[in-house]
């Protein structure tokens, strides 16, 4: 027996629908590429959404095609995704910070058929578009007047493009698992991944992330997302601040610490999330200038670990509280947000900073467990960890065009990172599952060695690495680039570990060497130091 | 083309797995129908549902079969929801208010097969089981000691019933759509027409009150539901608590203002919810007792319209936030809460409170239109009222079994009600659409009326009633039910009007009466009154 409710697919255009008939007037605003700060409300943005989806279907594009973006965080590219996804097109997300070879790999894998892009990649696209014979027209997102001469392929400026058409559109009909948005992980080996959102997950993962103990967005937060829309389907903001009808910041181009806080504070922003960087280098103009934040309430950070000065800082000099977060693109992206729960009761300032610095906890929407390499459950105790799995609504089965089954027989996806979970539900990434140093029956964590490496004065950088050994499997050996103008004393470094972790956990030993290699987003190339060291034998 | 993203179907089961998992030992307290104030936790909760759900599949409850419950607000009565729900029965909630003759209706419709019922009701349902034969077994809530002898059909104590099995139990795989929930109305018109809630809907709904503008529930918060569960599926307190974490408080039977103000106090409860008389009571409470409510910080008025006295005194004297809502049994039931949007910009108390008494807006989740009798929309002005429709994955499309259609073309349901909407999207209600008086083609809304009228120091009680004219369709008729020990001037009451509406707004006439008929939830009959006033002629 069914119920007797409604049909109402949960499709990406109620988002803004709602937001331009319940938030009709709530101000995007946006630094443009152009320079000026633009402002548009939701009932505009959703106007000229009906425009792009009316000229989309225009130029041909059709239900499933793949049409990419590659742009900041502006008003005209927010209303892209929702005029593209419309007419049941998906929009496709590209990272301009990756390599070239990564962009025209992703491209084409996707088989994009248009490309809306910002003045900024027009000269990159002209090296590259010879390499992306998909890609049949360049919408470049500007006006006529700032339109650079081009020979993009039928380029045309955004403005005159959508001009052609009037706002008289009905959005299409869709089942809401319809594929919506498309977005390549870059992850450390192999090639990108595509993962394939569905108006049902965007729409459900905007719904979990507006939830309090998550984003919990409301009308009268001023939401400045400085992640980039590219990155991991922008952390949601796009979908869960219209849903909120919050007003929405949009920083553009320019992330440097003045340029954020001037919009911090000029447009009252409520509520932040960009990677540690980006409020490592804001905190840094703060304190140059004196400048206050009287309006920020909290930042989401996520992307790598907070360090726990810039948690302090935020909570004790500007009364801002620093919710970090994990995720991952296969997730939508979020999985968790380091919100207090109550029974961590009464906490003092270094207990409740103890606790921050943990990943935190799943909202409704998103299961979680830690595994042992046998695929048993591991206890929530906050010191076992294995492998870290996920379930739920918002989670890729599989990757856009590949074969391989990315599930387990549960229906979890094994996120790659080995995590431990405390007794009450906050996780914690310990090691990326294919960088923990499995010794002895015991996994050792490569990242607490580096972490506890640069703790010393001798080392810039750090790699712990595994490496084979006939006893134990695989020892850690410690890869240090010196700090400039210093000659690293290895024993000196190893009695620094040995005064922070247990003896079998030290690194049987310590290499100098003057570079350590790194993806385009930064991340340690561990699979290519791991060859480098493949020959190396323990000493002894 | 469809997306790749995890098939995880919106099941009930997954609200209280959530919060077993993630919030386990948050407490559910609850105040017993045997007296004393009781302890569990969610974890403890979700294992005494899973033995429900056992225990019911043992008595050969199956699949779409609906299970009756007549109880108050104790985690006994949730954790049956769950049970029931969890093995793809619905639980069916009988309201004890109503009159007998309407159980007896109810649960005949329904084909209840079991029944859960607390001691309160024994008695009652020893007078009516003879006519309910679709009912083979009553479970009694409560333990072996407090087991009243009874003559009901297959009596048990229910915490006899449930320890014969253990929580070993794997809870059904359903589809999203399956029904779940079954509850009627009470209409003042019909027989009762049942609303069958699904899965997907309940969840959905859940998610879509938590968001912050509507409930906006954290695990921080502290949440009881004074609404009772049997009133419009408890206003998704049931689902909403558990999902966001928040510790629940359960009222019980004791709904007076010294036994809610003991919970609120003690337990530190955050937020509560019920209809405007519960409010009324407990602040003439607390003015009696002096006594404070340091930890609430905002309450939820439905039902009916809250008066501005009880909204200013919550905000002046004890800093809570009322947040009116709005919703019907057939919307799951929540559709607009009145929280602030920030289009109001900062506001002086009575001007606050001028939009506090308004129904709110609706959330994420619901489209809202307001209709002439033409079908024609009317403009959000705040001033234009027509008929209230509503489209939403939590709204009804049917009645349970009943045939007739309840949506229009476009897939709308017609609340039955009359309001206006502002431009920033808040609603309020002016009427019942079968109540409002239609004059000439204009509108006259016989709740403003009624309101006015008992602003006059001769009238107990009002109604307004239209009734038939030739010239103008219908005129005004006012019904009042004078003051005791007072003569009541016509005249007077006429002119107190003419200082509050228009000319053409005031009724034709005035009759005294010495009672005005109520259903059995307090609702002016005025259908009995029109009957009564069907043969009288406008004077002149």
């Amino acid at each position: 027996m069914h119920g007797l409710m409604q049909d109402w697919p949960l499709l990406i255009h109620k988002i803004i629908d709602h937001a331009a008939v319940q938030h009709a007037g709530r101000p995007v605003v946006s630094r443009s590429v152009e320079g000026p700060i633009v402002r548009t409300s939701y009932a505009a943005l959703r106007g000229r959404a009906l425009k792009v989806a009316k000229r989309l279907a225009r130029d041909g594009i059709r239900e499933g095609d793949r049409v990419g973006t590659l742009a900041w965080n502006t008003a005209r590219h927010l209303e892209t995704w929702y005029g593209i996804t419309g007419i049941g097109a998906v929009y496709h997300t590209l990272n301009p910070r990756l390599f070239e070879d990564q962009i025209v790999y992703i491209a084409s894998h996707a088989e994009d058929r248009l490309l809306f892009l910002d003045l900024t990649f027009v000269a990159m696209m002209e090296r590259l578009q010879d390499r992306l014979p998909s890609i049949e027209r360049y919408v470049v997102l500007t006006d006529a007047a700032h339109m650079p001469r081009t020979r993009l392929r039928n380029a045309v400026a955004y403005e005159d493009w959508i001009a052609e058409v009037d706002e008289d559109f009905a959005w299409a009909a869709l089942e809401e698992t319809a594929a919506a948005g498309l977005c390549y992980t870059s992850g450390t080996t192999g090639e990108p991944k595509g993962v394939l959102y569905s108006h049902r997950s965007n729409v459900l993962h905007a719904m979990m992330a507006n939830q309090r103990d998550a984003l919990g967005l409301s009308s009268r937060d001023v939401a400045m997302p400085v992640v980039p829309l590219f990155h991991a389907n922008g952390w949601s903001f796009g979908f869960s601040a219209p849903m909120a009808g919050a007003t929405l910041v949009l920083p553009g181009p320019k992330l440097d610490g003045g340029s954020l806080a001037e919009l911090l504070i000029e447009e009252k922003v409520t509520v932040s999330a960009a990677v540690p960087t980006v409020w490592f280098t804001l905190l840094q103009h703060l304190e140059a200038t004196g400048l206050e934040l009287p309006d920020l309430e909290r930042v989401v950070i996520g992307g790598s670990a907070c360090p726990r000065a810039v948690t302090r800082t935020f909570r004790e000099r500007y009364g801002v509280e620093v919710l970090h977060a994990w995720g991952m693109t296969e997730m939508s992206p979020l999985g968790t947000v380091c919100s207090l729960k109550p029974d961590y009761g009464d906490l003092d300032v270094e207990a409740w900073l103890d606790v921050k610095e943990r990943a935190g906890h799943p909202f409704f929407g998103i299961e979680m467990r830690i595994e042992d390499d046998d695929g048993r459950a591991l206890p929530w105790d906050g010191e076992a960890f294995g492998r870290l799995k996920v379930r739920g609504p918002a989670i890729a089965k599989a990757y856009f065009h590949r074969e391989e089954p990315i599930l387990d027989h549960d229906g979890f996806f094994d996120t790659g990172d080995v995590a431990t979970i405390d007794r009450f539900g906050n996780m914690q990434v310990v090691d990326r599952s294919k960088d923990v140093i499995k010794s002895g029956g015991e996994w050792i964590s490569s990242i607490d060695l580096e972490n506890h490496a640069v703790g010393h004065p001798h080392v810039a950088e750090a790699a712990a690495i595994g490496v084979p050994h006939p006893k134990w499997g695989e020892r850690p050996l410690l890869v240090v680039v010196p700090k400039a103008g210093v000659e690293p004393d290895k024993d000196a470094i190893l009695a620094h570990l040995a005064t922070r972790l247990a003896k079998w956990q030290l690194p049987d030993e310590v290499v100098f060497v003057e570079e350590i290699p790194h993806t385009a987003t930064g991340k340690i190339q561990k699979v290519a130091l791991r060859e480098r060291f493949e020959g190396w034998t323990p000493p002894g």
